[in-house]
């Protein structure tokens, strides 16, 4: 089911900015039994990223509602959230009174969880281009990762490893990476490209809480290849460990499955 | 008037790939009495532009005709033609049997000719991102054009100067840029980021049979300052010559001028 703008309605305007020039910003989230998981951080993220654009957020208490609505009937959904800066003249000039157009949809969720013990990783030829302005946000410009997932249909390759254009690894083509060196913690920065997901800002809570050293980094493929442990995350998919990349294969580590365990206990409840 | 695959319609689905991923390309373009200018030219770059992203053209008599059916009842109309990669299953592997979402809208052309004597330009602080893989196709990615067309609101300036990562010059945020130094016309290189429109292929045409010479290289601002004239173009507004950016001011300019007569008698019939 789809709520747009708290209707269900199954379009959208020809002339929304979201879809002439992808203004906008969107989550892809769980909800279950009704209730969005880790909304708080959910919600949170979806505000930094609309003032990102200076797009006016919708009200917390109605895209919840939304997203009951747009779930109701399934035990465990995934669902999106589409904000968009909505009508208006043409041209790319913001509009000085817009409307933004809020998109609720939600499916039910059908797990699609690795293989048992990791995924195996393409590497990505695509580069990633560095925009600061837009780096960190989930914006509706995601061209690079479908040209990027584009690039493999071997149902035996997971994701997608993503570099950016001076060859540091950002994470995948729809997911967050970490590495493990020397019982250390350590995730790509994402100030130049990427997305910083609401799934890897709970992996830092979790290290913290755990007392497990952690920093952000500019990171070599070099460094991953000799990383001792490495995984990807999302809110959808929760942790992946990854199994192997090219030549390189990893066994499950203790830290990741440490590390999975923690969060598949923490449902967000106490968010 | 809109009409999507064919048929008049005002929306599309919200499981669109263009909407949810600016999966897709478009073309912004006259039409006069029903028949879309440089037709030959605009539908050329479309199937380019289509191919960068292996997305399946709409067959040509079919867009024309839907262009003639969007314009109908106008003179002169401003269209849009969108081609996204359409609905399919969730996430960012495009799908194998995608059909495309072939939207052409039209509205009445009201002429934006800029102040007599030229533009004045707004120098954008945002700076495209290099994407080779992108570069010069107009694809549904915009909000670098969104966030620098924010910049200002002067309704005094015209147009945006951007200039890359790197501080070269690539164009206006819709209008591609020319300059003239010595007697010869210069254009920002498009192989890293900008949009390499079909007015900018028609100029290069114009000055080669007016045997003015032409080149394509890496401009910066420095340049821009030093040419004596400076003009900017696209398919609606046609040529703008540019009269001020800061404190610097151009008179206007006889190869500028040149060129516009040059391109207002040829009206694509020829194409």
């Amino acid at each position: 089911v789809t709520i747009v703008n708290g209707t269900p309605l199954e379009s959208v305007s020809v002339a929304d900015r979201g879809l002439l020039y992808g203004d906008g910003v969107f989550r892809t989230l769980l909800v279950r039994a009704g209730k969005p998981l880790h909304w708080s951080l959910q919600y949170s993220k979806l505000t930094q990223d609309c003032a990102a654009l200076n797009l006016r957020c919708p009200d917390e208490t109605r895209l919840a509602g939304d997203l009951r609505d747009a779930a109701a009937g399934h035990a465990l959904a995934v669902a999106r959230i589409t904000v968009t800066r909505g009508g208006g003249v043409r041209g790319y000039a913001p509009p000085k009174a817009s409307q933004p157009t809020c998109i609720v949809t939600a499916s039910a969720h059908q797990p699609r969880s690795g293989p048992a013990g990791g995924v195996a990783l393409h590497l990505c030829h695509l580069r990633l281009a560095h925009q600061p302005a837009l780096a960190g946000v989930k914006h509706l410009n995601r061209l690079e990762n479908v040209l990027a997932r584009a690039e493999w249909d071997d149902p035996a390759l997971q994701e997608g490893l993503l570099l950016d254009q001076d060859g540091f690894v950002i994470g995948g083509t729809m997911s967050n990476l970490f590495i493990v060196e020397n019982g250390r913690l350590v995730t790509p920065l994402l100030d130049r490209c990427g997305v910083a997901g609401v799934t890897r800002a709970r992996i830092m809570t979790v290290a913290r809480a755990l007392k497990i050293p952690f920093a952000g980094d500019r990171i070599t493929l070099e460094r991953v290849m000799a990383a001792a442990e490495v995984f990807l995350v999302n809110s959808v998919i929760g942790v992946w460990p990854v199994a192997r990349l090219g030549d390189r294969v990893w066994d499950s580590g203790n830290l990741t499955g440490l590390l999975m365990q923690s969060l598949a206990t923490d449902d967000g409840s106490l968010d």
